[in-house]
């Protein structure tokens, strides 16, 4: 590995072949709900038509792994399927018709892909790829609805948010790969898979935050400090972060946060204590916390007349959304945003050499790095919220 | 009264002072929840610091104006009050400070007005002014919280919308009051006071429609109509009006549906049926029926990933917004629009305009006339679904 965490090296005699060596590929399986993940040796098919094979160099754990690996959608209990959907590598091998990708090409793997033909991928509108959009039900590739990936023994092993990025080798759509610069140091790229690009985004595109404005950011995990990011960034001038765990306050105010809200510590709800700061209420708010009186709130600390709100956070609770509607009458709005509204092929590259000119700062993000062998405690460190980012080495 | 529906002369004999004399100031006043209006003799205050009194030529009666003179809100039963908020005329005289306005004018009154000055009229974000915006609760006139109406015996007769149109003559404060072209036909100009400003802006501001979109409007009354009309201004391919009562299909075929849909007569929830007839959904939908059931229908008949719901409809319910949170993932949006997001006195002129060069057609709303005395039979008709715009003649 180069000073920049980059290898550049990829051997030429794996192409085509189903890489089954012992020790060739090291992934961790899960198989069963909450069951530690079995870092173990698996087979790995080539890449078919408009696939491509990567060679996985750095991997994150981020929450929606812990959802589904812990079974919490009981419809989604799939196993043994391979978990991890923030990672960077560099592509191994590609399949027939990858005309945009080559071997040896550095990439990010995206969760919601993008075909570039479909009538989502041709509006402005949406970054909702018809075909390979995030699909937490998805569980085996597109081509032919099988996986790419199977134990020793041949057992299929399934697949996980277009990406399974828990192991060294992995086959992904050529939808779901964005090609990177070589400059880029590709274990901090490892960030823009998720957990970056959704907070940035969500600024940058959702919301497009203007110079001046000012921003709360309800929850302070890893999407709500990209969030902050994003909105320093865009030149906030007040940006309110708001957690009830007050040991996120010091990070969240390394990367920008201008004010932190403790609502334990609040004699008043939430909303109006920040009306009072801002003068009637903040320009934008963001809920990053995935949990609806939260949302209320969220929506209610903004500025009548023209708040909004953009949700991040995952809402599994039957509970609908606790807002009248002639509340938005009073002119706050309220939409929900997913990967940051990024047309990731397209438009991640750029968010790519941003933080190559230091103009979106990532080092605050990774909090730990260990080998990943060690998964399983990388994954006790998010669950514990002691890491924001866990950086494995493969 | 001329050909085009113009009064144009004003006498001067009136300017400085109380209206008093019998027979010049005829009112239709309301002196109890539901109770037949009094049309009687009244007083009418000379207008104060920046506001203004106009000779009311022409009313129309909206639906808001039933609501409130029933009581349907209880918190809100104040009366002897003047209703009407639809309505066009002459200034007849003006308060201390008006500099935009003057004597002669043809003007339309509006019940969310624009002071011009404050933070949220300063906003292009918003037509909500901080001091002047629609506030059904407020009775009085700003300046000194009093009313510039009066009985024969001197006892007070309250406000209504900013407005109070059901009176040969009302005061209203300059923020309330638009100047139109005087080219345009008075008679027709009414209906920009309220519910054609509110359709059509909700089409051209709220929601943007681009030529070639497709479009679903729920309750085809003068709202809906409206929004028809902005859609079909704006070159919308397809218009597919929703209406439980299948005598609204024609008058909505006259204005510009291409499709008509009665609920009662399908097999299959609506938004289901819409999304066949549209290959996946329309780009936009509008709430004109003020029922959340509707509201839920028009919400999911929106193509996923960038359809757009506009809420309309006023909601006195209780009940909250029928929508999960996990819903607006999908990219589905849903914002409310109050008078058609436009800000009155700065944007009105241009919808003028554009009805006079036909561009926005006027004709099809208003289907009944009858002089002002009449005003108790204008409101049965609108409260029966018979007219959608009674044109009472002052």
């Amino acid at each position: 590995m180069g000073s920049n965490g980059n290898k550049d090296s990829i051997s030429n005699d794996t192409i085509g072949k189903v890489i089954t060596c012992k020790g060739c590929v090291i992934a961790a399986v899960a198989y069963g709900p909450g069951q530690a993940l079995v870092v173990e040796d698996i087979r790995v098919d080539p890449p078919q038509k408009m696939e491509l094979r990567i060679r996985v160099l750095f991997t994150s754990v981020c929450h929606t792994d812990l959802t589904y690996w812990r079974g919490q959608d009981e419809a989604q209990r799939i196993y043994p399927r391979i978990f991890g959907h923030e990672a960077s590598g560099v592509v191994e091998s590609v399949g027939e018709g990858v005309s945009d990708l080559e071997i040896g090409d550095h990439v990010v793997p995206i969760f919601n892909g993008e075909c570039g033909k479909c009538v989502y991928c041709n509006s402005s509108k949406t970054n909702l790829c018809e075909k390979f959009r995030v699909d937490t039900a998805k569980s085996t590739m597109a081509n032919d609805r099988k996986c790419r990936f199977s134990t020793k023994e041949g057992k299929p092993i399934f697949h996980f948010l277009n990406t399974s990025t828990f192991s060294e080798y992995t086959v992904v759509d050529s939808a779901c790969v964005v090609k990177v610069d070589r400059e880029a140091s590709l274990n901090k790229m490892s960030l823009l898979s998720c957990g970056v690009s959704t907070g940035v985004g969500a600024v940058w595109n959702t919301a497009d935050v203007e110079e001046g404005s000012t921003v709360a950011v309800f929850g302070l995990g890893a999407v709500g400090l990209a969030v902050v990011e994003g909105a320093r960034s865009r030149g906030a001038s007040r940006i309110i972060g708001v957690d009830v765990n007050p040991h996120k306050s010091s990070k969240a105010q390394a990367i920008g946060i201008t004010d932190f809200i403790n609502p334990m510590e609040l004699d008043k709800p939430t909303h109006q204590r920040i009306r009072e700061m801002t003068e009637g209420g903040v320009d934008y708010s963001f809920e990053c916390a995935g949990n609806l009186d939260v949302l209320r709130e969220a929506f209610l600390s903004t500025h009548d007349g023209w708040g909004l709100t953009v949700i991040l956070g995952v809402h599994p609770t039957p509970r609908l959304l606790p807002l009248h509607p002639m509340e938005l009458f009073e002119g706050r709005r309220i939409v929900a945003s997913v990967f940051g509204d990024f047309k990731g092929k397209s438009q991640l590259p750029h968010l790519a050499n941003q933080c190559i000119k230091g103009v979106v700062k990532l080092d605050e993000f990774i909090t730990h790095e260990m080998p990943f062998s060690r998964i399983n405690e990388a994954m006790q460190l998010l669950s514990d919220g002691t890491s924001l980012r866990c950086l494995l080495h493969l």
